[in-house]
């Protein structure tokens, strides 16, 4: 028999949004007999240089928005996180570029590494651009210290780079973003409409 | 018995988005027992000048998921469109100054008029930046070509200009926006999140 088509999913660390919808691709993913595959991209190449946007804090308006939004989800989710929603972001790339080497060569252990990266970085509020407390997050999902050094180096960097490129070049510009069967469904808010494409066979 | 406080639904009839939210937020909210405002406003003052981004149809990446994600709600919806999304906008001030001077003055004509905008330029794609196609409009919801001489005037303007003010004072950047119970909900995908709210009293 053949199995159904994977769904894609692209996270960038520093997004909150991504950050929930990591919390439940999965599994919804998994009640259709679907499996998905984890993609790294990076919002201030997509949103800040091809897109020509400010960053979603940084604007007016929206700036305010947000805060009231994630802290629905996360009373939503039951959830509280330990970073402010305001606080200038993280250095996303060595996580990034962790992430996208252990893909390429450690895929047993990349998702979890992508949990862990999530779950410190929002929950416990650690800054994950110093490498010692990546390292730590890496630990937390069996992966040594050795391995690390490794992929955060630069065949990291340019296996990131590729991963950020074919990202552009099939539309992802936010995170989280997901392609279906070939559609392209954008933000958090959408996992119910995900879940009716799945079950509906599309529309 | 105190009623249950009203839904705030800001519409700019330029915007797909709020079309599509305009055909489901009265039903949505009578099935909780609960009235919709209306409200006029302008993504050329909030997204343009306030939040200083560009038009949603001239952002690289986006430009090329809207019609995606169009195209899946009016699959979804059973709809079809003449009016292209590519298309540069109508001026959208006649018709959103005889709103909000219908709203202050004939309140039972006014969610009929913004019926017969949203469904004659999205669904026919009539240009109702001319006066003989809104009088048309209007004629359809019953409003007379002599109101609507006075309802695209100076007053309707001084209407709008205060709508649109207080939608920035109130947080209001895109269409369809909403405020339920105080809280802010932007876009169409936010519909079944407001329908969930609704339901359990907020979370």
């Amino acid at each position: 028999m053949k199995s159904k088509p994977p769904i894609d999913f692209w996270c960038d660390f520093i997004s909150p949004y991504g950050y929930l919808a990591s919390l439940r691709i999965d599994a919804l993913a998994a009640r259709h007999g679907r499996e998905v595959r984890w993609h790294p991209m990076l919002l201030g190449i997509s949103v800040l240089k091809v897109m020509g946007l400010k960053p979603i804090m940084e604007t007016p308006l929206k700036q305010d928005y947000v805060p009231r939004e994630i802290g629905r989800y996360l009373r939503l989710y039951g959830l509280q996180l330990q970073r402010a929603l305001g606080a200038a972001p993280m250095n996303p790339l060595p996580a990034a570029r962790a992430f996208a080497w252990l893909l390429r060569h450690d895929a047993a252990h990349a998702r979890g590494f992508a949990h862990q990266v999530y779950d410190r970085y929002w929950r416990h509020g650690e800054d994950l651009s110093e490498s010692a407390a990546l390292a730590d997050a890496a630990r937390g999902a069996g992966i040594a210290a050795q391995t690390m050094a490794l992929a955060t180096g630069a065949e990291g960097a340019a296996l990131l780079r590729a991963e950020v490129d074919a990202a552009i070049s099939s539309g992802v510009f936010g995170s989280p973003f997901f392609i279906v069967d070939g559609e392209p469904f954008f933000g958090v808010d959408k996992l119910e409409l995900i879940e009716h494409w799945l079950e509906e066979g599309g529309w």
